[in-house]
């Protein structure tokens, strides 16, 4: 029975604001290829700002990090989507969720910032380090 | 009996260390509301310069997010205390202390930095994931 | 015998890349003092860049926080490797392994980034937390 929790892996990422909004201008099919439409709009239906839209991308490049930068990885596998509360959830599928599994990855936190021109993402990859077999 | 710990929570913050100065000159009651007199100033009784009050709001803030923003959080109640090493440590109380307790969180770890006119902050809120009635 | 794993420290690290850079430019000896030689080259020989130096010691910093700023650390004991797939992880030795075994660390998670100008490393402490006597 596994028994208390453990950190796989950590991951980083920090995103130049205006960079990433100039990306998205000059490539129009890259929001749709970085981000579900739901990702995209506030919780209020509102298109997001180019801050909050670099600081989700900051969350799927820190949890590509986190699993190695797994070949194949859909961004799309790997959503951001805020509570209630406006605390940001990661949930993954498919690709990401596959990758997850082979390392022994159950369960994530994530955390985002933006100032400065910056959005900076941490996440950390949970998983049940050690297990016991206790009839 | 709790065996193991796990992390609850991460929180990231990233403060434009200027932005944070101005806002500090703009409202002079904005220290007094944000901090203890006593994170005010460094162990040998100087005033804390902008950057390291920057910093110690980035983990403020990182904490709150943690926590998910909790209503009626008050910022006195999570504060950034230096031990002899220099190494900041979070001390917790009353508001931020419910609302860590009502998640499980019995500790905390946290770290920050500042250069380049950024402050940040991360803290992982730490708790006894699973508990087994060992008995 | 140890059940679970935990976090004993973070750390984290931001480090400006042009001021970085403009310090090894001044100072010869600076990255012979701060890289053992195989972390100032690539996976394939060609030298780092500025950015990914950076990003390097900005690990060493975020591990020495972590750790507490011991005395006595010697930058070449904390080394940042390269996986294939180009994860970094850490390798300690000597003052830096001596630091984190009196701290009970025994593992260590760690991601870094750069953009913007802007070198930036988590590093994650991990050890046994709660050890149990279960016979």
């Amino acid at each position: 029975m596994p028994v208390g929790a453990s950190v796989v892996a950590v991951g980083i990422d920090v995103v130049a604001v205006d960079r990433f909004a100039a990306a998205l201008a000059r490539t129009p099919t890259l929001a749709r290829r970085l981000f579900n439409p739901d990702e995209q709009v506030t919780a209020t239906g509102h298109p997001r700002g180019p801050a909050s839209l670099a600081a989700r991308f900051a969350v799927k490049e820190a949890v590509a990090k986190a699993l190695g930068v797994p070949a194949g990885m859909d961004w799309h596998d790997c959503r951001v989507v805020s509570e209630l509360s406006g605390r940001p959830v990661l949930q993954v599928s498919q690709t990401v969720a596959d990758a997850a599994a082979a390392q022994g990855i159950t369960d994530w936190r994530i955390s985002v910032s933006h100032d400065a021109g910056i959005a900076a993402a941490v996440v950390l990859a949970i998983g049940p380090a050690r297990t016991e077999s206790t009839p």
